[in-house]
């Protein structure tokens, strides 16, 4: 049949958290084309002939520019071969999804999205946080912690989920507080993701900067601001059995 | 065995976005109670043995009332029954998982979440809008339409994506223009997220309630505000083939 491409959100790493949907295509797939965050144990599943390309950041190393992922995607697409781009979390989710979808339909190549599960949410579940609670937050605003936050972005009220946010927290913090953040507003750094190292550590916008480097808190991790991190010890969900 | 909840998002309708785990949960329960945003599809190929409870709204009747569900959800678990309770999109995305989850605790009753694809994300992609883009939009806000929007809630940049948008859609656009969006801002209107009904209403913040009024668009609806709106047309997915 014809190449096609297919973005494809791989959840926050999590594999009981990846769809339906994203595990039939990546069955179907000739090529997989994935990043450090995107879900990797299920690739191990996968027929030995699937080709597994990693595009990802790794330590010391640059990941592959987004122009070279967005032309590999075409040109295997137009090999005739069936192309999964799975990305961690969901694609369009400061995952620039968008940008390769763009890529492949101006080069005419068949193009689909599969929504994942946004880490987004998800992580801060996972540990206790849920992004919006009756009585204690009705909104909840995604954003990238590696750009200069503006008073026009970054509503005072309701939740703030930070991706990206363990470099630079204590910037992050203060640049918080200049907007109209109380100092003494609950916040959570979360490391790590659904992986090995999944933790969660709490402070305040005064001090969460501070009690993250004594913990010694490493990327990658997910910043939450807000009265909702204060249900964490209440809501720390018993495990799943399946 | 003991009984237990498991609240489990269902994603945005489509089958094909409920998650692996989702899926394995559902086979496993005793008791499923959904909603009516919830896939309920997937609730036709349960064993015939497995009780089905709907506590939606339906037209003409009120839904069940949320502490009711909670004591359903603690009486069943208590019997020794594995409830799932099927969440339309995620639990903790304005879903009041965070209640359930709390009545569970306090009942003594083993609970967990399994985050599901929420809408928020997921029926804008479907129709063509990313959330974030590259160049275009850094960040995006989930809130409930169905409330006063304050200015502290409500960023003036990024994307905006509002739940239950449709009904009052034009008191929400003026109040937005109140807050400082330009009335030039694109606006869509999506009905029905993954039903038959799925469409995208384009237009400004000026023009927005009177297109979707003309156009007959009835909830259940999302409202997206911002520039990532004007990328629809380019964006618009192929379908996917499995």
């Amino acid at each position: 049949g014809p190449g096609r491409v297919d973005l494809v959100g791989g959840g926050p790493g999590d594999p009981g958290l990846l769809t339906t949907r994203a595990r039939r295509l990546l069955a179907q797939a000739d090529v997989v084309v994935h990043d450090t965050l995107a879900p990797t144990s299920v690739l191990d599943e996968l027929d030995p002939d699937v080709e597994l390309v990693d595009v990802g950041k790794t330590a010391g190393h640059h990941p592959v520019p987004q122009h070279e992922i967005n032309l590999f995607l075409v040109e295997h697409a137009r090999r005739g071969r069936r192309v999964v781009r799975l990305k961690g979390g969901d694609p369009f989710v400061l995952g620039r999804g968008g940008e390769e979808l763009l890529a492949c339909r101006e080069a005419g190549v068949t193009v689909a999205v599969t929504p994942g599960v946004t880490s987004a949410v998800s992580v801060p579940a996972a540990l206790g946080i849920p992004v919006t609670h009756r009585g204690v937050s009705r909104s909840f605003t995604v954003l990238s912690a590696h750009e200069d936050l503006r008073a026009g972005q970054v509503p005072t009220e309701g939740t703030l989920v930070l991706l990206m946010g363990v470099s630079g927290l204590a910037a992050t913090a203060d640049r918080l507080v200049a907007l109209g953040w109380s100092a003494t507003t609950p916040a959570a750094v979360l490391e790590d993701g659904f992986g090995e190292r999944q933790r969660r550590v709490v402070g305040t916008l005064a001090d969460i900067a501070g009690r993250a480097e004594q913990a010694g808190v490493r990327p990658p991790g997910i910043v939450v601001v807000g009265e909702v991190v204060a249900l964490a010890p209440a809501m720390q969900p018993d495990p799943v059995v399946l």
